[in-house]
Parts: C-alpha cells; structure tokens; sequence
C-alpha cells in the first residue's frame, strides 16, 4: 500500500529550500524561495510555512541553508554564524515544539562535528536536515497506518471530523491527522470528512480541503461554528486533529478551536484523538499550562484573505492555539502506536522502551 | 433610566418601510426601501433585516403595506390580496417563530375586520403593525431589566459573552440579549462583552460590535472557535444570546453555534442565558425536533462579505441555526420574568397566567 500524497510542500534542491506559499492556497501555488536561514525564519513567523512537523523540517533546513551561506574561512566564525542562525530560527514561532526539537538536533550534529573542516560540518548539517526531512514522511505512513487500529472498534465506513490542516501540508508529506484519514480512505474506510474551515487562518477550507479534493476523499466544509450541530445530527463519528506541542500527561496544544472540539466530543460522546510524531512531546514540561500560547496580530481577525471584514480600530483577540485536557483525549496516535490513558504513565514507558 | 439605543433598524413612514441593510453593516450605511409586500418579503429573505423580533415587525409592516398597496375597489379581492401577501411572507424564512407570530397577529385583524370598508381594514392593520412595533420596544427594555435579575448573583462586573446579534438590529429597538448588556451596562456592570464573530454572516463581528461600540461598552471580538479558550481563561463570567423560537420544554433554537456555545458554557459551568420575548415561545410544538432549521446557499460560507475564500465547487454545508437543549441552559429572560428549569411546567404557568 504505497501511497504518495500529491501535495509538496517544501522542495530542497541541496542549495535552497522552495516553500509553497500556504497563505496564498488553493488559488494560487506558488513558491517561495528561501537561501538564507533569515528568509526561512520569516517564512516561518509570516505563515508561509505552518503545522509542526513542517515546521520543524523547515527550521532544519534553515540551519543547513546558514551553513551554506557562510562564506568565510574562520572556523570559529562560522560556528557562531551557524548558532545564530538557529537562534533567530528558534525565535521564529513559540508553540510548535518540533521547531525546537529539530533545531536541537542540528545543533547536537554542530557540536559533535566542531573538529571537522567548514565544509564537512557543511556536509553533515545538510545530511541532517534531510534525514529529518525523510523520517517526517516515514513517521507519518507509520502514524496514518496505527490511526487504522484506532478506529478499529468501528464497523464500515466512518465520518471524521477534522480541524485546521494536519496534512501534507502541515508536514514533509503525507501528513498527521491527514495521514490517519488518508490511510482510513486507502482501506475504503472514510463515509466523509467534515473539514472545520478553522478561523482565523482558514487553514481547514484553504488547506485540508484541497488536500482531500485532489485525493478524492469525500468532504464538506462547515464554519468552525457548525461543528455541535453536526455531531448532534450524527454526521461524526470520530474526530482527528494534529497537535503542537504535547505535555507528558497527555495536555495537547494545538490551533485555536481545538479545545472547543475536544468538549463538543465529549458531551456526544465521540472519540477524540490526537495524531502526531513523538517528537511533538515535550518532557520538559509537566502539563499544558507549561506551553506558550502566541498571540498573534489582530489583523488576521479583522481580515480574511485580505478582505477587511471590520475596522481597525475593532479591540479583537487572536490566540493561535489553545491546549485540550488529557481528560478529553481518547488516545494519542503516534508512529510507535497509540497511546491511551493514562498518560502519564503510558507516555514515560514509551520514552523508555525508547 | 430612559436610555435609548443609537441604531435605527426600521424607520416606517406611514406609507413606506426603510430597512437598515444589515448585509453592508458597519461599512455601509444605507437604506433599503420597500413599497410593496414583495419586497418586504425579499428583503427579510436575502438577509436586508433579520434577527426573529425584527423579522416579525418587518412582516407586520409587509401586510400593512400589502394593504396600500391595494388599489382597487372589491372587498373580496383586497381580502385575497392581503391574504396572499401574508402567506408570501410567511414563506420568507422557515426557523423564527417571532415572523408566523406577527402574521398571526396581522390575519386575526384581518378577520376580525371583514365586515369594514377597505380603507378602514388598511388603517387597522396599519395601527396593528405599529402597535407590534411599539410593543417590542417596550417588551426589550423589560426583559433587560429582568436580564438584571438574571445576573443578581454575581458580584460588581461581568464578562459575558455573546453570539450573533440580538441587538437592536435585530428587534425594533434596544435589543433582547443585547438588551440584558445595555442593561448591566448602564448599571455599571460590565467589565467586558466576549462578542463571537459568528461566522458565516459575521453578525457579531459587524453588527454586536458596532452596536457595543456605539454604546462605549467595553468589548473585543474573537473568532467563534476561541470561545472555549476565553472560557478556559476567566474571561467568560456568563453568555446571553437570543432566540429564534423556544419550545415549550425550554428547547431552544438561535443562531448557528450557539449549542456549541451552551455545551462549552455547561463544561465550564458558565450560566447560560437564553434572552427573548414570549413570542418566541412556539407553544404548538414539544420540543426542539419539531423546529424546523433553515440551511441556506453554500455561497456564504465559501464567501466572506463578497471575498471568495474557496472556490464553486466546493461542498459545504450552511445550516443557519442549532437547537440548544433545555438542559443547558440556565434561565430564559423574558418580558415577563426569568423563566427557569423546569421549563415545561414554569413555562406552561406563564402561559396560563396570561
């Protein structure tokens, strides 16, 4: 069951990193080329590029893009370049902690190979990012393939739920949640997808919708608002979000209106689950109130798509995400299977079997 | 306490209806003008008023007018006209009870007055119709004092949350659930109002926010998916919303999202406020089931305000209201008192003490 998903996101040509401009989707694909690590800082922070795992793989390639960018000859020079440059990348988003577990990672590569020469620590900076970059799809067939085991208690075909874009798009391919639905619709197992168009970004109606339609699995789009009537109307079966950063007792960040969901599934009764590699946990932290929360701009409210829907001086809010309680999750789909609860212990026996 | 509300929704001149375009509000104010049933009937239908107190005053006007409209001289064929006229708007929209209730009233004055010469029939339905204008006014500034009531049990200032508009647009003036704000605010009881931008017609972004603005009642507007973020936060202290039609066991149906907004109140254990006339109650039907819910044109939803957000052939779905159960909600302010559970026999004892 070889399936590719038809949607690149990012392009690495082992010089530069070709992004598509997800603010501008479905209308217009177009690509944004990034050959300093400062573009693909910006590419991250102005949403060109989003969803954690995608995220991540960017950040990396960032780094590996810095390396290539130094041109001196001082070593010590070009190590220091190469930190800062993940540190303006860290800098560039605060919620999503695979930016921090990728830049983590190409830092150890920077600090393991500090005695070779410029251009083969170049090399290895390279190499890492695009083994990142290949695991991120491998995971995510992995996670798509236990998501089957979690709708197992089901019969025939089943209508999911989902929220924001947990897909190739949010990913390097293939996606989280979109890849638990996509493997569910490889196997003749999705009736329908309803496809939340997620406010304020419209990452559902722009982004998963199009990923759905050029896959031909059955959907249709609701505003956020609609989700309670149509769980009450019996039009979900399950729900299926990605998820940012995960505390270690389960507590999921994920977009704004992810929690919302997550209470709406309870009172019907309806699994919720969370997909999601496990570098989306955080064992640094205890639970989700530990996780940052970024506030965007409020233009993102008083605009959709450019068109300005009220006035500037209109006092509005703008979380980006919002943390569900472990208590409203059913289980956690990783690629190394799914995790229920609870989770505090399942979490920490998976990291030590690890 | 004579406070009077800024905003003209409907202005009748005796001859003629002008109706606020709702679907141009805040950038655009202007005037739609109706000189005949028909366009009374169009009007309520593609959205010009609307808000289920409005919508009956409008209808109400709409028969009146149907009357003037009359130009000839046979008795039985001004009857039939008028008749049609009403069964014409009746068909406007399907869900608000407030419209059939008005109609209602109209026909029962229409029979009651066979035997008068045409010009004196056309005078009493005028009267009647300015009669029920009159009323709602009166009958909103009521419920915003009981709406105090409702709210006896918090201590100095409130954050409440709304959803869509039950303000002054959408009644004859003051407002049903925003006339319980009006009212705390003018008492000095409001810390904030949580405005939902109510997606897909964003009545709370264009209409609830402007009116709060236009009041100096302090306010911020989100995305009708943070809701349960700003619960989960303390920024919610209780929600107040409208009504389109309550059941007699307390079901009640508004604008989408609002069962949403009532399950996420109930997690929370938010009071949840249901605000509207008796009128609204539908005493011909059991519960919520029985009401029947519009779903409109997919080009709202893939549309913002005239921005194509996604394209034609998307599927969508665009059901324009929810059923909230009895169960969750709290109390149901009316003209009359605070109505609470149980529902059907307190609600049936206002009846009988009519």
């Amino acid at each position: 069951m070889e399936h590719q998903s038809k949607v690149q996101t990012l392009i690495w040509d082992g010089q530069n990193l070709k992004l598509i401009d997800q603010r501008k989707l479905p209308f217009i694909k177009e690509y944004v080329v990034c050959d300093s690590y400062e573009k693909v800082g910006t590419a991250i922070k102005d949403m060109v590029v989003r969803g954690a795992p995608a995220i991540g793989v960017t950040a990396a390639y960032g780094t590996a893009i810095a390396g290539i960018q130094y041109e001196g000859s001082s070593k010590k020079e070009f190590l220091e370049f190469v930190e800062k440059a993940i540190s303006f990348l860290a800098a560039s988003r605060p919620t999503a902690v695979n930016l921090f577990w990728a830049l983590k990672r190409m830092k150890e590569v920077l600090n393991e190979n500090r005695q070779l020469e410029i251009k083969d620590i170049r090399k290895k900076l390279i190499d890492e990012s695009e083994q990142i970059e290949i695991e991120d799809i491998s995971i995510n067939k992995k996670i798509g393939e236990n998501g089957i085991e979690a709708f197992k208690n089901f019969k025939g075909k089943v209508k999911v739920l989902t929220h924001c874009n947990a897909g190739a798009l949010a990913t390097a391919g293939y996606g989280t949640a979109l890849g638990v639905i996509r493997s569910l619709a490889f196997s003749g197992r999705i009736a329908h997808v309803v496809v939340d168009e997620t406010r304020p970004y419209l990452q559902g109606a722009r982004l998963t919708a199009w990923e759905l339609e050029q896959e031909e699995i059955p959907f249709f789009i609701i505003t956020d608002n609609m989700a309670a009537y149509m769980m009450s109307k019996g039009e979900v079966d399950g729900v299926v979000v990605g998820s940012d950063r995960i505390a270690p007792n389960g507590d999921s960040a994920n977009k704004i209106g992810t929690l919302g969901v997550s209470i709406l599934a309870k009172y019907y009764r309806i699994p919720f689950f969370i997909a999601a590699p496990l570098s989306t946990i955080d064992i640094n932290i205890e639970n989700g109130n530990q996780i940052p929360i970024e506030e965007r701009d409020g233009r993102e409210v008083r605009e959709i798509m450019g068109r300005r829907i009220i006035s500037e001086e209109m006092p509005v809010r703008n979380p980006s995400f919002d943390v569900t309680p472990a208590e409203n999750i059913s289980a956690i789909i990783t690629e190394r299977g799914v995790i229920k609860s609870p989770f505090d212990i399942n979490i920490r026996k998976l990291f030590n079997n690890k």
